[in-house]
């Protein structure tokens, strides 16, 4: 493990960059562009030793050029500026199309030997690196979980900058700096990422310095961002609060050792500046929000390729993004030009004859975790400390088993309170994350009692819960708020991101970058498990009484499952002590993605703690309580439930069965985990065959009660026997402004349906209680046409009382409704 | 029909705001504010003949007041403009929360009673208008389809201003007013939308008037545009490349006559420069791209209703976003409060004693098609003219059928060159837009030969393609193209977005919200069809030789498929002329959005066009070529696919039997159109069983190769009585930057791995044949082998020839490969 590096100075530079200094950083510049190159092309004859033949050239030439010998220069430059001043830094790459130039720096600082030690310093360690880049069993071309240094893949682009807010919360000593590709700042989640600023603390969090780089193209039109007037980009980056820095390299055949020094320059005044900032927020003597410094770095795309290829202008256009030379082993014309590009960076000069590199050509690099690749926040799991997590056991609500449902409990409200007690024990490595709804998912009030909001904004006497520190952050950028926790839990921290459940898709594709990420990053041994994401998803489908139909979408459940079983686990905790045991494991957990789905609003609650942490453990189970079974007999029916609105309704269903039919043998079944209901060899918490029979009856109908679509629970369970006998109902994707239990009836998944369900597919039954079924039918009818015509609720929903028939002769009775 | 309106003048202000004019602003506003809080609050006595009791109020209080006055004062005062210049103007409301605000001045207008009659202009019109609000069988909260002049519900917030661009594109004659809300600025889409202005043409596209209304809160935090410097702001909107003009209203008391007046005084100023700009654009001397104007409003959230209750400020805070008064019902206080409240207003003033209102109140309105709630572009399909398409047969790749697969073609080059002539035929209503991916999936060259890509920044003579007008639209950013072209088929046009299949999902939830839209408006009589929302996903999951795991995703299709089975249509075209017949189809269709997903690399090429176009036409079939059936009698297995490279393998797989077990009956299978595969009650192309099973049989082995998520075939088939002998390979989340055959392997999708899998499920084979078994299992780990060492794809994914072995005994021998 690399020791964690000590506070940095912040302080200015101990003097202006030497001529020797600049030497070095354009020969660790030439050597990284050299090996990126390498990468792209050769299979072997890594050092030039004899002329390029086709045999030299990996048959399919992969990888991307254009962003990398930018993303280089950086990092030359970064080095020097690090060396000087002993920096603690991170270096995000938003291009990670310029995977080949993160590996060749990471060789160069000589991590990469360190954790591929058959990647080492001779010719052949070189030709291992070269043949690996983007060839079947070896890296893939963006900056992956393999990259050493790196916790932003860049292949979907965006990300870059709010990864970097994310890793520079609660880092005080950090500096992050992070390359945002011009391409990528066309993004929605990177333009509206810049506001970041507005939510850092200059004296608890870390700097982010912004270098956006403006090389000109994407791939294949020139960038917004490079062809607006500069007195408009200048414009731009003061509106989103920053002190710019232009700085323009490599043009016109520009001498390197020019574009050095220029760079060498503002980089060095950018980061005074930045130690200013620093020095005066740990005085305290800093006033209002600062105005960091960002940087613009304009250089050619592509640069010091060869600048025409075919008689077409190459370098400093977008014919430079992938792969200039598309033809070197079929053509010699590009053979050679392949050959004279490599020449150009002088490798007899750069690598020795056993194939390392001369210390002149790293003589820029920091030493030991200095090294951007080697610093451990971009290992997280190295640094993570395990949350000190007070006994949820304590925050029960309290449920009395012989009067369940009796009163009501708002499920979120009650997590709130211990999670405020999480966050008063976990003052710096614990974050909640939110879109403006902490409070509207009612964990608020309870966490603002131990926190408030993070906010660098200006601040106005009627505002509440706004701090200049605090554990949550309320952005509305369902984008910002993914991707600051991305960024802190890949820096080893902890959190959650809650989130109205419908707009969880706004970061369905984070999600999945996400998820990628770590599956990727679980095959990588020297990467340490980070604190697991935790989703919580409230103001579901079912209960969204003040919005309308845009607001009902219970499809993220689905997304989440298409990704890797090995990182993905949803939870549908249906009152507050499930939720709370719940939380307790996924915030223990490393490695996952957790996504959990939980009511807001006041519900009656069912299990006691201690029932609900056994519930929970097995992730679904047989609700004894609730149905009419004999001990050791199958029963006739199965109503089964996940989520607390089906929960209630197949309660419900199993009163009137029981009150009606009280001879027929009903298992009611709920289920928390989702992934139970899959087989073992489709997720590790998949239940065995014969346990879900003994759960479920291997032939018995099961009418089966879900939360979100109801086809995704055929998806889950189409292995099991039972299966043709399994009948869904769930979000039909019917919805509107309208009473809950209009909701459930819209989309048949109200009491009544479930109870006609059950009197249709248990054998004979329909036709011995005509009567009844009529009877449910009407009532059903009558229960629409009360909320319809009054516009409240009808009482059963808000009311239901839980002793049985048998103990409680005064309940309600629902009967009564039914005639 | 409402009549298309005639061109405006654009002309600048004919007088200053007249007191007599502002009089008419502040009386609309006040009746408007009066009608909304109405909506929320009153089920009788809506014009407080008596004084309000607990029995007038509803009992369920929904709503959101918050962003309302200020829609509604905006509304007002661009009555006048509108009047005073003869404007075309479109209204386009970020914050939807405010849909009693937009329902309200659609009822002043009279637009509302004309599509809803029942709603007239009586006291009892007036209750049932506000009845209807958020009530059961009721309208809903937000700006939905069911509001005249909407083209954009806001319930989910961010795309107010991308939508708003997308119904400029060639309406040179339209004013698009456009309502950000600062809450929905913070969102990445908006946050990047404001570029749109780069894309905008001054004389062939309508005005984009950005009006960023700051009333400084969310649900529950400040804003964070409303709480920086204004210095910042101004700065910010220059930056986006915008003249802002920046207006106060509303605050410390202030007499509404001198908001009315000054505000009046910025809106003619901003619309003279508008007119400026357009005057100039139409003669041809514009000089560049123009800074257009851009409006900051602040006013107070909740502005106009009770500033303190409860002790706590409320107007002018986040406690007025929802239902500022929430105790009405059971609080005399609050009751008193809203009396008072709607009293403010002077309801006695505005309505006369039948209910109606009076001539005064109403004198603001435009006439006819010049009001906003009745311009038919926020009705598109009113305005809708079909494109006119060229005969796709002319594009056909020529297919022998007695040598298929020789040759390849690129199958989404070939559409290129058919989507070039119905761009060359449809010069003003039709539009490609894609993230810089045009030339990447292959379109481009063709479609460039026909048309540029529009672009109003800067342009160098390196630049290729780009031009001030073009019918292709190239941003890095999916959001943009997703809402761009949203804008434009709702307004009545016709496009299609092209895209990585993977990045698909960064727009899953726009999707989501338009699939929405569109559901519900197809329940709205006065609404006619727009064109289909066309997707063309290529550069899919399988090759993706350049880029790696995170570019591998096909969820799109299984996020498609939970939204209603009345819009969602997805096509998995496998060659070039099922994707020329599929794009036709799409093209010509309206109230859809049409999910094709196609392959651009050089592919093998299967169908004539006349048989491309039976087999599209049916959706699925079976290819008698390709398999080994003997007609009349069942075969006895099913090797079925869908996607390309899935059909390529399954046809592979299918060969390889035929060689080596040829009396084996197989039958292949493939399918373009996925919803044929679910049941006739779940989807309109749903398949009668009869039919279903008659192709692919009740009780055979089925192994069929999935483009996608195997389970997504099992979801679809579940109900079907074969399903259980459905064995589907696809995609299992497993990917790198590795060769196309070794992708397919990774995931099982691979010729050997389906021949095994037959071998395995037809009864008995795998016993009769172990030595094939172990000659497929052993020629499958030669190909991983092969293509790790060599890095090349094995040659059989390029160069597989298709005679079968009985017609052309020359063809390259499977054996070889086996053996």
């Amino acid at each position: 493990m690399t020791p964690t590096p000590a506070p940095p100075a912040w302080a200015h530079r101990t003097t202006d960059a030497t001529a020797e200094q600049l030497a070095a950083v354009d020969a660790w510049w030439r050597a990284a562009n050299y090996l990126s190159i390498g990468q792209i092309y050769l299979l072997d004859n890594p050092l030039l030793r004899d002329p390029l033949t086709a045999e030299h050239i990996k048959p399919r030439l992969l990888g991307h050029w254009g962003t990398t010998p930018g993303l280089n220069f950086l990092y030359a430059h970064l080095n020097r500026a690090i060396t000087d001043r002993d920096l603690n830094t991170l270096y995000v790459t938003g291009p990670g199309h310029g995977g080949p130039g993160m590996v060749a720096n990471a060789y160069l600082d000589g991590t990469y030997t360190e954790l591929y030690p058959r990647i080492d310093r001779t010719e052949e360690g070189l030709k291992a690196l070269f043949r690996q880049f983007s060839f079947p069993g070896g890296i893939p071309s963006h900056a992956s979980p393999d990259t050493p240094g790196s916790i932003n893949e860049g292949g979907e682009l965006g990300y870059s900058l709010v990864h970097a807010y994310g890793a520079a919360f609660d880092n005080p000593d950090l500096l992050v700096a992070c390359v945002i590709g011009d391409g990528e700042a066309e993004t929605g989640p990177l333009a509206t990422a810049w506001h970041g600023n507005k939510f850092l603390n200059p004296a608890a969090d870390g700097v982010v310095l912004p270098i956006l780089h403006l090389n000109g193209y994407k791939i294949a039109n020139p960038t917004v961002l490079s062809r607006i007037p500069e007195d408009e980009l200048v414009a731009l980056l003061r509106g989103y609060g920053h002190e710019p820095f232009v700085v323009t390299v490599g043009f016109d055949g520009e001498d390197p050792r020019e574009s050095h020094a220029r760079f060498a320059g503002v980089l060095d005044e950018v980061l005074d500046r930045i130690a200013d900032i620093k020095t005066a927020a740990a005085a305290g003597t800093l006033e209002g929000r600062p105005a960091w410094p960002a940087i613009v770095l304009r250089s050619p795309k592509g640069w010091t390729c060869p600048p025409v290829i075919d008689g077409l202008p190459v370098e400093g256009t977008w014919r430079s993004h992938q792969v200039p030379l598309a033809e070197v082993r079929d053509t010699p014309e590009h053979l050679q030009l392949l050959q004279d590009w490599l020449a150009s960076y002088r490798p007899d000069e750069l690598f020795d004859a056993d194939g390392a590199p001369f210390p002149a050509t790293v003589a820029a690099a920091p030493a030991g975790a200095r090294r951007m690749s080697a610093n451990p926040v971009a290992n997280g799991g190295q640094l993570t400390v395990p949350l000190r997590l007070g006994d949820f056991r304590d925050h029960a609500h309290p449920v009395d088993p012989e009067a369940r449902g009796t009163g009501t409990a708002e499920a979120t409200r009650m997590l709130g309170e211990w999670l405020a007690d999480v966050i008063r024990h976990n003052p710096d490595n614990f974050r909640i994350f939110g879109p403006d709804e902490t409070a509207s998912n009612r964990l608020a009030p309870p966490v603002f009692e131990a926190t408030g909001k993070q906010w660098n904004a200006t601040v106005l006497p009627v505002d509440e819960h706004l701090a200049p520190t605090g554990r949550v952050m309320e952005v509305l950028s369902e984008h910002q708020c993914q991707g600051w926790l991305e960024g802190y839990v890949l820096t080893g921290r902890h959190g959650l991101f809650n989130c109205y459940e419908a707009f969880t898709h706004i970061v369905d594709s984070m999600f999945n970058q996400h998820a990628k990420w770590l599956e990727a990053a679980s095959e990588v041994p020297w990467r340490e498990p980070v604190p697991s994401f935790n989703y919580l998803l409230s103001s579901h489908v079912w209960r969204q009484d003040h919005n309308g139909f845009s607001h009902q979408d219970p499809g993220f459940i689905d997304l989440a499952l298409n990704k890797s079983p090995d990182i993905v686990r949803v939870y549908l905790p249906f009152d507050a002590n499930t939720l709370l045991s719940t939380y307790d494991h996924c915030l223990r957990s490393t490695g996952y993605i957790n996504v959990v789905v939980a009511g807001k609003q006041p519900a009656p609650q069912w299990l006691t703690m201690d029932e609900a942490i056994e519930h929970c453990t097995r992730g679904l189970g047989i609700l004894p309580w609730a149905g009419t079974e004999t001990e050791g007999a199958e029963p006739d029916v199965v109503l089964a439930a996940a989520g607390d609105v089906p929960t209630l309704e197949v309660l419900a269903a199993a009163a009137l069965l029981r009150e009606h039919i009280p001879d027929l043998s009903v298992r009611v079944v709920n289920v928390v985990d989702l992934t139970r209901l899959q087989s073992e060899d489709q997720h590790p918490h998949g239940l065995p065959d014969r346990e879900f029979d003994a759960i479920f009856t291997p032939d018995k109908p099961v009418i089966f009660a879900y939360h979100g679509y109801p086809w995704l629970i055929h998806r889950l369970t189409y292995k099991r026997a039972g299966h043709q006998n399994l009948h869904v109902h769930g979000f039909v994707e019917k919805g509107t402004t309208t009473t809950p239990f209009d909701m459930v009836m819209l989309n048949d998944l109200d009491r009544y349906r479930l109870a006609i369900d059950v009197l249709d597919h248990v054998p004979g039954l329909a036709a011995t209680h005509a009567q009844l079924r009529q009877e449910l039918v009407d009532a059903r009818l009558r229960a629409r046409a009360h909320t319809r015509e009054h516009g409240t609720d009808i009482p059963a929903v808000a009311d239901w009382r839980w002793p049985h028939p048998d103990t409680d002769p005064n309940r309600p009775s629902t009967a009564k409704e039914i005639r």
